[in-house]
């Protein structure tokens, strides 16, 4: 009966000082771009999850939580929040002003069979420049989400960013003769799997697909081959900015169809977590199925789970809970009110302040506010009630100061 | 399509700026009296609620959004957070050293036809302490969500706390010898009612409760006459810390059958908002239901949409979107790669620095900037570019600096 519902987390404090401080940098970091918070329910109806297409259906059908409200609607606890966002864009397409800049922390759900690093309900950072065409939304997107990485204090040689581009792979298929979008998808999602089949299955499979012989060792040398593309901008640009750790994957697919450009994916360069960390590209075409019109647009997500399995692995978690700056202790019961009043008064002057009314000892109450990292305690007897004269104990170096009210006010704001 | 799902809200910018400016107030008021920040997944097992006996069953049934997952477990969107963090203090019972003083920020749903004020999905600050049987426990939850209130500049005289205690009432039921847990709880969700409906119309319902007119004549005084409950601890030591605007309302039940002793509601004293803007009491049994021992607890909850309600009605809201310190502002596509870098370099010395590298002419982006409320700009032309020379326009005062990037990163820090 103390459990939580299956695939899902509790974060006792500890935890979510942990989430805190993840959450903290992704907005830190998203605002000091310019992107501006937005936010949605976890329930979509069903079908902004149906309009984008047969892919997706089988999400919806086999991966999310969707049921039936007591109105007969059908609703999905919304599985990824780049259809919200469209859908958001899309409903006021008219009053914005272009480019627009949005960043998002939602929790998401998808019913998966627990696995390590797998979990039914996640987090993710969402930012999304909508409205530009230009090279320079994919390069800004691209840094910021390796600016999000360097601000957790990360090394360049602790992750690296993998690219590719939906529209050059589709000019390649294209010089191949290939052009039907069917087939073009069916390649994209073995490519997916490139890294993780032999190659003899890798050409099995394609060969399921394209049929003749020359056009699968044309794909496989494309795929398999590292790919410098000197002439693609947005890498150039990414490198002028001085981000070198960058590389060109052919493989790489990212999981929607929706993606029209630009696709990348960040990698935690240990082997010790093999699942992407971020990933996103430019998708052109998504608010057109709401009824909008075109809106060009260019996003990326970075995940909890992953984020915080990279920032273990490079000892870079250095959360703790919040603790109040100072703890008052009456010394019996006679001396509550008068801590009471007093944690005020400190509060009144910004001082964070708990009053210990437990009936435990007073070393009992200083080792516990120690254990909490609470830097400062003044312990309330009778004598310390009728003079007013108090003794503020710093707990850290056991230093004691003793004054009134206003004189151990001053000593906090110095 | 791109409505969302019906009686939740989008969180465009400008609300989302609302949002956040109220749950930073109730972050910041919990930890200034040093209450730590737990969170847990909005899926709870729907046992959790049926545990909670009759009442709850009612709700279970009829107010939430349940469903069977795919593994045949049935799910409910928790619908208030006490039954949550409950399971979490009994589940760490034993690790745990109380006093123990959690808040968190949780969404909240309830399945409930949409009226005026009334949504599907919303937050609430919970805050509690356990392990208290203290009479400063009470104070301090009673006299935390005043702090609240007070946080957000509200004055005493804009709202009134209304005072009762489950205790003294059942002691006074017993002094007539109504003694049965059932009536007791009847005659309680009929008190709920009291101001709602006409005194005829209450007195005929009770008399149906409780049989003999003397009992209703009784009652219906005790309910009706306001009253100084002089000697409660509570009440006094709220008035020691200066809260006076405080009222005893012994009409005042709560919705739940688990508290036990203090219950409290904040209401706003302008007409425009009947409906509490927080609420909460002692409940010191509902550990117990979870398989742990008895844990002395009380708690609030104050909720977003009434607490919005009552800070638009006494003009109080002045939250605004975040917008960037600075935007760079590339004069054509050839200074584009430049102002990327420039942003860089700015953002690395903490100046959040947005690049308008939209192709919207110089006098639309300075205007778009201006409207957000950014307060500077620099216009990035093949002159400031050669010569490293750039000028720093102030959009609020119209006054330029020029200088190279480092003196004017200096001039920022200034």
């Amino acid at each position: 009966m103390t459990e939580p519902y299956k695939g899902v987390r509790d974060f006792y404090p500890e935890d979510m000082a942990v989430q805190r401080y993840i959450f903290d940098v992704w907005a830190e970091t998203s605002e000091s771009f310019g992107y501006e918070r937005y936010d949605a329910s976890v329930l979509e109806p069903a079908e902004l999850y149906k309009a984008k297409g047969a892919e997706n259906e089988e999400m919806v059908n086999e991966q999310t939580y969707t049921f039936t409200d007591r109105g007969e609607r059908e609703v999905t606890l919304r599985p990824e929040m780049t259809p919200t966002v469209a859908r958001m864009i899309a409903g006021r397409q008219k009053q914005l002003s272009f480019p627009v800049r949005w960043y998002s922390i939602p929790n998401l759900f998808r019913y998966e069979r627990s696995q390590k690093g797998r979990v039914r309900e996640h987090w993710q950072l969402n930012c999304d420049i909508f409205g530009s065409d230009d090279v320079s939304a994919d390069i800004e997107a691209i840094s910021l989400a390796y600016q999000v990485m360097l601000n957790f204090g990360a090394d360049p040689s602790m992750f690296e960013v993998r690219f590719n581009d939906r529209a050059e792979m589709n000019l390649f298929y294209e010089s191949l003769e290939i052009k039907d979008a069917e087939t073009v998808s069916a390649i994209t999602r073995l490519n997916d799997r490139f890294h993780k089949v032999s190659r003899e299955e890798y050409q099995a499979e394609l060969t399921k697909i394209v049929g003749k012989e020359e056009l699968v060792s044309a794909i496989y040398e494309k795929i398999s081959k590292p790919d410098d593309s000197g002439n693609n901008k947005v890498l150039s640009g990414l490198r002028e900015l001085g981000i070198s750790n960058i590389k060109v994957d052919r493989s790489l697919s990212r999981g929607f169809d929706y993606y029209t450009g630009t696709i990348f994916e960040i990698f935690d360069t240990s082997p010790e977590n093999a699942r992407s960390i971020a990933g996103g590209g430019r998708y052109d075409n998504l608010t057109s199925l709401f009824g909008g019109e075109r809106v060009a647009a260019v996003g990326f997500a970075i995940g909890d789970v992953t984020m915080r399995g990279f920032l273990e692995t490079h000892n870079l978690l250095t959360a703790s809970v919040t603790a109040p700056d100072l703890v008052v202790m009456p010394l019996g019961g006679a001396e509550v009110p008068a801590a009471l009043r007093l944690a005020q008064q400190f509060r009144a002057a910004d001082i964070a302040t708990e009053v210990d009314f437990s009936d435990r000892k007073i070393g009992k109450k200083l080792s516990n506010a120690g254990d909490r990292m609470v830097t400062y305690a003044i312990v309330l007897g009778e004598e310390e009630v009728k003079s007013e004269k108090l003794t503020l104990k710093n707990l850290e170096s056991g230093e004691e100061t003793s004054g009134t009210l206003t004189e151990l006010v001053e000593k906090f704001s110095a």
